[in-house]
């Protein structure tokens, strides 16, 4: 597989740091081409600003949304924008590696889905057959796949189906359904590596092994089953068809399959 | 009350610069003290690195929460950071405005509480009673509330209880009950302006109108009532007891009170 890797993490001595030392070169061996994106090494600017739009700045008042369209659509976009797209446009498989923070990606992290996933590249695309916005389950970005690897302090219970923590596919719903969903990106379970300031002794090198062959297989994996917009499901006020998971609310009814790991 | 307003917004003409033009004054006319973070004409680096720890830097693979644990009890941290945390700690109630982008905080306000709410400051504290940490309910934030106040361009019925977006009490988890209601902040249910790029002649005005009532009344509303850590309804294991929501998964099954709204 064409894999681009997005490492977030400011220390390269750190889990996250060795993890993707080790993890990387296998997967190359294994025959993958890995393009990487180490944000905190690349020094990635994640403030979003009209500084995005090279020449005339937008006319105040422009939905930050519009602006960023006019930017792709006309090659305006600053080089470093482009630069991302260009390697996304060519991966079959994003891997976004990062320690959980606040339950969250980290700014930096963040930041890089801010700027560079704009409308008209990342969402905003037109079917031009049936004229419908192509969006959840379909967008900018089908036709790709993408795994969230994400290390926590908390223990696995904690971000299990009924952990304090919220499951982790909920922690992580604005990436797995709200980014990469909403894209037409694949969204694969995340790839959990709890408790990471209590490893015992060869644990390390076993989630080495595990990540490995999880991203090797990760190709033929079957992706979250989100429901999809084209598939009909939905009305047209956005919200679930009454006949649709019936009485159901919250994250879950947005699945055709539960009950989830 | 005393309120710190953290804006992140790019432009003072957008929607939400205009909004907390308007609103502000308001609020200070009846009384309330106001302290804002505005965090783009701050400049707010939102870059967590271990720049924010002054004097030597810590070891090469020392846990991020470690080091800035270390900062914070030795007076450490970068200037910016401690005056931040002033901020926090003088407020009764903090608002988070924002733009929904990609279902979550802008950058560079996911990294002011990334940098801001470190441990030993707003969570990773005891009870020395009892020697127990206190979280989800209790923190180093208690005795302050918390309202994300979030403009949205998707419609209202995609965000709400079975809307193709999620809730928008889900898709914020991460701030509600993972930065809130883990620090102790009590935490309101989300402040959502929908539709933000069809509002009709007179809507803004109604919803300056409306924000101000509920930021003014803030201090007597109801927080979202999450399970507490202290509650008992969590096992050693930090899941639910078989006996608490029965049968539940998701978040929902974290909440004393059903339906929401």
């Amino acid at each position: 597989m064409r894999i681009l890797w997005v490492l977030a993490h400011p220390d390269p001595a750190s889990l996250n740091g060795k993890l993707r030392d080790a993890v990387v070169p296998r997967l190359r061996g294994l025959g993958h081409d890995v393009v990487e994106s180490d944000l905190y090494r690349m020094g990635f600017d994640p403030v979003l600003s009209t500084a995005d739009l090279l020449g005339d700045p937008p006319a105040p008042g422009t939905p930050v949304s519009d602006w960023q369209r006019t930017g792709h659509e006309t090659g305006r976009l600053s080089a470093d924008i482009r630069a991302e797209q260009a390697k996304i446009l060519g991966s079959d498989l994003l891997v976004l590696q990062f320690p959980l923070w606040w339950y969250g990606v980290p700014a930096i992290l963040k930041g890089w889905i801010d700027r560079t996933l704009v409308n008209g590249f990342a969402f905003g695309v037109t079917d031009p057959a049936t004229g419908r916005v192509r969006k959840f389950g379909d967008g900018g970005l089908a036709g790709r796949r993408g795994l969230a690897v994400v290390s926590a302090g908390d223990r696995t219970g904690a971000l299990g189906p009924r952990g304090i923590s919220g499951h982790i596919d909920d922690v992580l719903w604005p990436v797995l359904h709200g980014t990469f969903h909403y894209t037409g990106t694949a969204p694969l379970p995340a790839h959990l590596l709890s408790s990471v300031h209590h490893w015992p002794g060869g644990q390390f090198e076993r989630e080495v092994g595990r990540l490995v062959e999880r991203v090797h297989g990760a190709g033929s994996e079957a992706p979250i089953p989100y429901r999809t917009l084209a598939g009909g499901d939905y009305g047209e006020d956005y919200a679930l068809r009454p006949e649709i998971s019936p009485g159901l609310t919250g994250n879950e009814a947005h699945l055709t399959r539960l009950p989830r790991g």
